[in-house]
């Protein structure tokens, strides 16, 4: 089997499936979440339902979300599964890189969802370490599994297919959704974020991350494949056909201190959709909220309706 | 001031507030979250809200529900205000009892809702330790701080007052609200409970709590305001009047571990109540649910339903 079910939980009439499986794109067990809801499972006249998927922030594992996001409350209701990936490789610790764990946002738990191409991050041939390599993962790797048509996948069944999935993400998690949506267009239906990492090369987070996964700014090749340009959401957005619909929602807290301190800058993220005339690009500042699972459950409901009505459900 | 605020937080459009004061029923310092919805507090046309009192289960603290439980969700909308007092008190280094953390379910976060009787735990005069006095601290002393007239407590004034509470919790806690709700006739004005320790004296975490607070059972007091008979669900139902409402919502989890081991006995509850006549129980066994938050989070909307249709909002 693709993934060995560890367990089982009913929540909100579905059900979230705790899943690990060893993963090529990486070269270590991965843990990931996928939440059903009730009309997938129904015993007598299921439906296969579309995917949205969701990306975590620094530090998370994909339980975090899974508990307190309460994406599942609206997803239930409107038939509508999750994926919630893990946000880095996690190493045992006879095979753990040197500073792999020294920090909050480096490393174990800080993927920042792309490959690495620096070592040790980017990994050897063969698997033999590193395995920094999250947006294959994501984008490859996870929907390859789950959509497979072979028996390999126990849950390919419940879904829809790769034709039918959104994405969203929560800070380090919203950066990913959003550059992710925006590198590989036609993948995703939709995008949303909560308090995404909006323009990482000019913040500390995204700038520490981009110099240890991808290597110092500049050097000739920030147009390249590799370069800081083409993981940088404000960057990419420029990329985005004058007047086609972005399919966008992004919700940023008044109050994150995250956000006063300048990390997310979903401004410049704005600013530049609406130099390159992009539309369907909507960026709402909640009074108050902070950076926290507070702030994301608020407005659950909202990003899952928004992927729904692009996944054909409202 | 009654409380000090040491965290506002934005939630669903309302606000959690974290606070802590000095007890004078447990004669510690004590923590204690109140969630105050949108309608409580409009900037113009403000509206005095009801209140849901929510107790939590063993080893939580204020927080653990606040983030995980969803009942601000539903609160919201409906204008409600929620309660979430801490399950014991905590004792600082300084001052801890021998014993007070080395279980999980006797000690800190384990005060099972009753005033303790047996030392250390009946605390002393003058406040010199124990203080597991949490009926007295939720029945008495944290009403008469929130809904005190003068202005010691500034969220008093977004309170309907004490005429307008209901009383909700989670294994633990569940047997609190039932408990409180039983003992207390006409102090609120409905209860319900997720996954109760519904028979305490009849299973292993109660006649623990029991004989730790308590005394061993027997020793012809049963039947005194300190037996045991007087904290247990199922024997206080039977003293509930035939034919009268009881207005309770009961949830139990049937992939529940705790349920399965005996810990709950929710059966024993139902059938009291059914002997004794008493009418408006409703207990709903859901399936496949376990004892977590993911069970609580589930149900949450309708509880506060529950709730809310008592208080007079539905």
């Amino acid at each position: 089997m693709a993934f060995t079910t560890t367990k089982t939980i009913a929540s909100f009439g579905g059900k979230l499936f705790k899943l690990t499986h060893q993963s090529t794109s990486t070269g270590t067990p991965m843990a990931v979440n996928l939440y059903l809801p009730p009309t997938a499972l129904h015993p007598t006249n299921p439906r296969k339902v579309p995917l949205l998927i969701y990306l975590s922030g620094l530090t998370c594992t994909p339980d975090n979300c899974s508990e307190k996001g309460f994406l599942q409350h609206r997803a239930s209701a409107l038939g509508l599964a999750i994926l919630y990936p893990d946000t880095s490789p996690r190493h045992t610790s006879a095979t753990t890189l040197p500073g792999e764990d020294d920090a909050y946002d480096f490393g174990s738990g800080a993927g920042f969802y792309l490959d690495a191409i620096q070592p040790p991050w980017a990994g050897e041939a063969g698997g033999g370490g590193g395995g920094y390599r999250m947006e294959s993962y994501v984008t490859r790797e996870l929907p390859s599994l789950l959509f497979s048509s072979s028996n390999e996948c126990e849950y390919s069944r419940y879904l829809a297919g790769p034709d039918s999935v959104s994405i969203t993400g929560h800070s380090m998690g919203g950066h990913g959704a959003l550059t992710l949506y925006l590198r590989h267009p036609g993948l995703y239906r939709s995008v949303s974020a909560f308090a995404p990492i909006a323009n990482p090369s000019r913040c500390p987070w995204g700038r520490k991350a981009f110099e240890g996964y991808l290597g110092a700014e500049g050097e000739g090749k920030e147009d390249g494949e590799d370069g800081w340009k083409r993981h940088d959401a404000t960057e990419l957005v420029r990329g985005w056909k004058k007047g086609e619909d972005l399919k966008a929602l992004v919700d940023v807290g008044t109050g994150d201190d995250f956000y006063k301190q300048g990390q997310l800058l979903p401004e410049n993220f704005e600013r530049a959709a609406k130099e390159t005339g992009v539309e369907g690009l909507t960026v709402r500042y909640q009074e108050g909220y902070d950076h926290s699972y507070y702030f994301m459950a608020s407005f659950a409901d909202e990003h899952v309706e928004h992927a729904a009505k692009h996944l054909g459900l409202l």
